[in-house]
């Protein structure tokens, strides 16, 4: 379909889309799975582009600027959430990158399966100088939501970590912790994401259908980054934190079923949520990566074969992440 | 009944008891609430007294010493936890006060509700001078478990903080929270106990029936004390939590309901548990009482009354801890 982005306002930034990740919410919401999809809706909040235009007042970015938006494309800027970095909290509530009614026009966003979008320049994050911006994308949201719990728990080079999940998040939960520094490990149910972890960089693996590797590695870890993305059991991993350990759930917005309270009383552990992360925290991220030359791993495919990649996405059929390549128009 | 303490080994202290706190968990153990009493079981955990011997190796305290004893009596003392001052998460096993079977004669331990009791140095805390020994005796249970997890999470003059649940530990919440210079608010189903939390420190209650008063209340807190020693639903709580607030479980041991992933997702919270404390922090927390003239409130009863206690206790009718006054003899 063909519609007009709006014109500039003073401080906006217009942007030619090279390139789009497919996050599993874009599914979700296109399908209408979480209810409240205002059609027609254009997904995509892993977006990737040049400048073409910036508006009076913008100052930080510049036509022929490599920038990249992520889940939010505005926000009040006045209230202690967005005054402290954490837009996504807005007390407003954050303008998300499509779906979501604009504060002015009242019109519905819409993303980045697009060639152009006008964002504020607020939320347009600077791409590095020398960063592969192919593969930019997924750090907008799978990056900055497993970057933003490892910097919040402070996980470091004395970290014994371990990553439930490898999936779009979870792979990416994999390379940042071993860039920072955490020893990994990587906890799933099937032996062959196992070695595919190692090739990612994790350190160890654990089967966690495996009783006796469970039992081993009780209290082994001071943080888990737990990504899977359905309502699941937590006792069998609250288990496997050692003294004030945490598990971070990112993917598992559901209801979930009961814990025992002795599993977290017991060796004083908790269990938390993060949700992606703020703007400052966005740029940090992006900064982080191009130094240390950290990439998701995709599958490119073009905007014709998105269908194709969702009915994919729906089997995990998928290392790591889908990126729409606009880089030669649509 | 009659018994010999065991005859001091090197490093054992033994001590003349003058006070006894009765906490919940000596009805339960009396009553095989949760299995495995072995009788005759002797309860008592909180525990105030006099040195009357000490063993040949003891050099930190002497005959005549105002002495504390809480829930533990023994570790290893030589793996990670207790290095760390963490007894009570020793990898061996600590020996608990009572129904634990000690590790050189395999008797099983018996509690403060005696006239004597022979213990490891180690596990003996020193009474301040110029502390009211006759109301030290709960602050070695009640104390520890509230005062430990306000440490863990740093609370303190910035500190926006609620206490759930107003008995034994959620008194002490309320004193140790207010005396850490935090701003504390009461959470109750019972208004006449919202004005109790007052009169003990609490700057504002809110009433948890009261749905109005709930919303009003979202993301007001960064810390949530829970003492509710019995199954709950959290949702409700973890909604009063603000960005990065934690709320720290210290009474539910049970299987616990369900919680909504999106609770804690959305603005970073955590719901986390503490068990006790170790003996270091134990013995900072009776510093810090001292200094601050910090007491639990409460009742004294003789040894011939703890069976009416029990029943009172059953029905919360007690302000807020009993203790068994012994000072002039059983």
């Amino acid at each position: 379909m063909e519609f007009e982005r709006r014109a500039l306002r003073p401080n906006d930034v217009a942007i030619k889309i090279t390139y789009a990740g497919i996050c599993h919410s874009d599914l979700h919401t296109a399908r209408n799975d979480w209810g409240g999809t205002r059609y027609p809706v254009i997904p995509g909040h892993e977006i990737v582009g040049t400048v073409t235009a910036i508006g009076d007042e913008v100052t930080r970015h510049r036509v022929g600027d490599t920038v990249a938006v992520g889940c939010m494309v505005d926000s009040c800027m006045e209230c202690d959430q967005c005054l402290e970095g954490w837009e996504v909290f807005c007390r407003k509530g954050c303008v998300q990158t499509y779906n979501s009614p604009d504060y002015h026009d009242h019109t519905i966003t819409k993303g980045g399966y697009t060639d152009h979008i006008v964002v504020r320049d607020h939320f347009c994050c600077k791409v590095p100088a020398g960063m592969d911006e192919s593969k930019v994308a997924p750090l907008l949201c799978a990056g900055i939501t497993t970057y933003s719990p490892l910097r919040q728990y402070n996980v470091g080079p004395n970290t014994k970590m371990a990553v439930v999940g490898l999936g779009g998040l979870g792979h990416m939960g994999v390379k940042l912790g071993a860039a920072l520094g955490a020893h990994v490990t990587m906890i799933t149910t099937t032996p062959s994401k196992g070695e595919d972890a190692r090739a990612l960089g994790a350190h160890d693996v654990i089967i966690s259908t495996d009783p006796e590797q469970m039992a081993a590695a009780a209290t082994r870890f001071d943080f888990i980054l737990n990504t899977i993305p359905v309502s699941h059991e937590i006792d069998g991993y609250l288990n496997l934190l050692g003294r004030s350990g945490r598990m971070v759930i990112v993917g598992a917005l559901t209801p979930m079923p009961g814990f025992t309270g002795f599993n977290i009383i017991w060796w004083n552990r908790a269990v938390g949520g993060s949700a992606i992360g703020g703007i400052p925290e966005t740029q940090e991220m992006l900064d982080f990566c191009a130094a240390k030359g950290i990439y998701p791993d995709v599958e490119f495919i073009r905007m014709n074969q998105v269908n194709e990649a969702y009915e994919r996405l729906l089997k995990n059929d998928v290392r790591y992440r889908f990126v729409i390549d606009m880089s030669h128009g649509l």
